[in-house]
């Protein structure tokens, strides 16, 4: 696999490219996204299909430009996919073999089961481990869904439906909205029953909008969309409130400038597919068909998946910003092993030693930016970013058990913002002193063989080094209980 | 020079050790901080210098346990340098020959003149620009002055009046305040008429302290307090407060615990000698002599001193995050041509094409963290950490171009916070606005030749390229004043 890939995906409403680098084996981040408003379907379904010329030379325009921003990255690979506007176009071979011959950049279009399963195969390893859902990727000309089992993709289906199509064959000509809706319904019979599923996940501009307005309305305390969970239910009217409205009242609703003229069009498809497959529950995805295709050529030993105890933004945040992975390895098994000896005292379920470790492993990232303070600069990486393979409860604890590893315990007050996605504050206060005390044993950064036992309100550490900066070290802590601490 | 170099400093009050990581011929930053409060000179000050048995002992296993933590990092190099106690002590020498032979560690007891000059290299290289000032560095054993003239240390000198010294010789004897000034001005008289200086720059942990403590009383917009400027004046009643004060007093004027019986004292020698050398202005070095041992070793060959336009953290920003750093650099070209042509329009005064350069070269850093938002990330990434070689005004300018140079320019709301440091909005907005053009203009990462001319309230663009996908992007600026923008 290449250090750096690019990914092009030309939609029907527009072209965007993003470039991958890679750090190691498995993991990569994002380095640039580049997008550019095409349209090349503009025109064409009242033309069966047939892609118009000012479109085409806008898409031959954008490639063109996307090349040197390919070679301006150096990439040592890209990949080009085109979907439902290629697809349904009788000339669009010709356009290809331009752009092959011309630009020496190969198009391939998929197939819609294709597209879905790009989807499904960027949103599932992206987001927190996915049992059973459906994912739902709402285009400009087509809407394609996936069934997930078990944590496998097992059914994809592509619908003729998306956002620009009903747009150009309804909207503009304001045909009723029962006209549309019975001419969606008449897709949407093909659906099979097994796609029915409680759980949707949400790919695409249309949905991802959604997700932001939900989020700025109910003052939603994380910024980040990808991961995202809200009851569908709790929306239904602010979706139908969108459906219904002119421009003006879009604006009032949240609607960005930019989805003015694809977000009623996108909503109305929503609302159609949920009552169908009775979904309940939505989680937003930011990965799709890119995130997929690159990863489909990654993994494509490996059943498109990463394995179950890879997450791509730790490894990833790993290979960028850590310093001294050993000693944190070495940490997340002291914070595991104090978790244990300390549980009569605390009994925290063990579930959260899954964030205690991962906090072991990334609290002092921050240090790549500046060694004081490192673990403040840890807490905005990680609220920020790590993003991949995890829910928002899950990150915004590992964040705040960093945020308040060093000094002090967080307080009520502290964790107000983050309130509703955090557990209770004696949790919060034990993991993010249990963190401290196990780094405040490796001061000497010798990795001490160690053991602890606790009994008569005393924790008692024995260590085969000495510990003196330890000691120091120790002493400083604030216990979330009253015990003591001796070093023997 | 070696990749990791760790550079000890055995002080009268404490042991610390910091380890730098290089990143190019003459960029580096800090990856660890150890500290132990051995307090070598403890005790000593009544026995004539002589260092007492547990004080050693203390001092003997830190250094051990240094030498782990040196280990840990894999460092190449180490320096280790003592002052003022070991200095003084009869007894130095056995102490040096035990850890020379029991730890392989060099002790190197360094003069006060030296010492001195250690802390203005520290400092001067560290701070923005200065060309006349005098540094003062008030330790436990003994306070180091340098006088800088035209941006060169032309003088040194080390007094004997420290705050550990001060505080077993007087304040541990409950001795009056009036003894302990005489005795201080005593020793002041050695200071020759030379030092008289208007700017003062403070190195080390009192004056640091101090001025963290001012920094929150007047609700500072900044964390940073390196660089930190302030009045003395304004502040004297304050530190007369905390020279008179008891301990519950010193809390309730801010001081932290750890300085409760370091602070009275160090406040005494301060106001004695800003009196003695008439000193009006105060700038806070966050470096001192650790940063002047290391950096004397650095530019050995430079005396001691980085080129004019070497900034270091700048280039240490560079040397970790930059990604496409020609592309920065044409987008900086392109920014200071674009404020030339339009200056007839802005009149913004031309030392800004400072910030609006470095600016430039360091928009998208926030990248390595993420690229979505990569401008916030930028922003935090400034904000927090751009403090070598910068003024605070320098730094939060160049902070909130970055910020506001996406979507959106800064309102006067936007730079309420940091109004202080910051010029007028007009300014601001205008030198975010052509950031944000120029990185339009190379949307296409071909840094195309260029040239503007603005007539007619047109400002017109002539590349050689074809700039495509510039023009969607430069469609989407919003303008600070009502102009035209072709592109021919």
């Amino acid at each position: 696999m290449s250090k750096r890939t690019a990914i092009i995906d030309i939609g029907s409403n527009s072209a965007r490219m993003a470039i991958f680098e890679k750090s190691s084996r498995f993991a990569f981040h994002l380095i640039n996204e580049t997008k550019s408003r095409v349209r090349i379907g503009e025109g064409a379904y009242n033309f069966g299909g047939v892609l118009q010329e000012p479109a085409l030379k806008r898409a031959f325009t954008t490639l063109e430009e996307f090349g040197h921003v390919i070679k301006g990255y150096k990439c040592n690979k890209v990949l080009c996919i085109a979907t439902s506007a290629l697809r349904d176009a009788p000339n669009a071979n010709a356009f290809i073999n331009q752009v092959h011959h011309a630009l020496n950049i190969n198009i391939k279009i998929i197939e819609g089961t294709k597209e879905a399963y790009y989807g499904a195969v960027g949103a599932l390893n992206y987001l927190k481990t996915i049992q059973n859902a459906v994912t739902i990727d709402i285009g400009g000309g087509s809407t394609e869904l996936a069934k997930i089992e078990n944590g496998l993709i097992v059914d994809t289906i592509s619908l003729n439906i998306g956002t620009v199509r009903l747009k150009e064959l309804f909207f503009d000509k304001k045909i009723p909205l029962e006209k549309i809706r019975s001419f969606i319904n008449e897709e949407i019979e093909k659906i099979p029953e097994r796609f029915t599923c409680k759980e949707m996940i949400g790919i695409g501009g249309t949905l991802r909008s959604l997700s932001k307005i939900i989020m700025e309305r109910t003052h939603y305390p994380l910024k980040t969309v990808h991961g995202f969970e809200y009851e569908i239910a709790s929306h239904a009217s602010l979706v139908n409130a969108i459906v219904s409205s002119d421009v003006l009242g879009l604006k009032n609703l949240g609607v960005r400038k930019d989805r003015f003229d694809t977000m009623r069009e996108g909503c109305i498809i929503f609302q159609s597919i949920v009552q169908k497959l009775s979904s309940e529950t939505m989680i937003t995805s930011g990965a799709g068909i890119r995130e997929g295709a690159y990863l489909c050529d990654l993994l494509h030993s490996h059943h498109h998946k990463f394995s179950v105890d890879f997450k791509l933004s730790l490894r990833s945040f790993k290979d960028r910003f850590s310093l001294m992975e050993e000693d944190n390895l070495y940490i997340k098994r002291v914070s595991h092993l104090l978790f244990d000896t300390l549980s009569p005292l605390h009994g925290i379920p063990d579930n959260f030693k899954y964030e205690l470790g991962v906090a072991a492993e990334l609290h002092n990232i921050g240090t790549k930016l500046g060694f004081y303070q490192n673990h403040l600069h840890s807490f905005y990486f990680i609220l920020n970013n790590l993003n991949y393979g995890f829910s928002h409860e899950e990150k915004i604890l590992i964040a705040m058990l960093i945020k308040y590893h060093v000094n002090k315990l967080p307080t009520q007050e502290d964790m107000t913002l983050y309130k509703t996605l955090l557990p209770d504050m004696q949790t919060v206060q034990w993991l993010s002193f249990i963190l401290s005390l196990a780094k405040a044993i490796n001061s000497d950064m010798r990795r001490s063989k160690i053991s602890f036992s606790y009994q008569n309100h005393t924790l008692s550490i024995q260590a085969e080094k000495r510990l003196f900066l330890a000691r120091e070290q120790i002493k400083q802590l604030i216990k979330p209980a009253s015990f003591a601490i001796i070093i023997k």
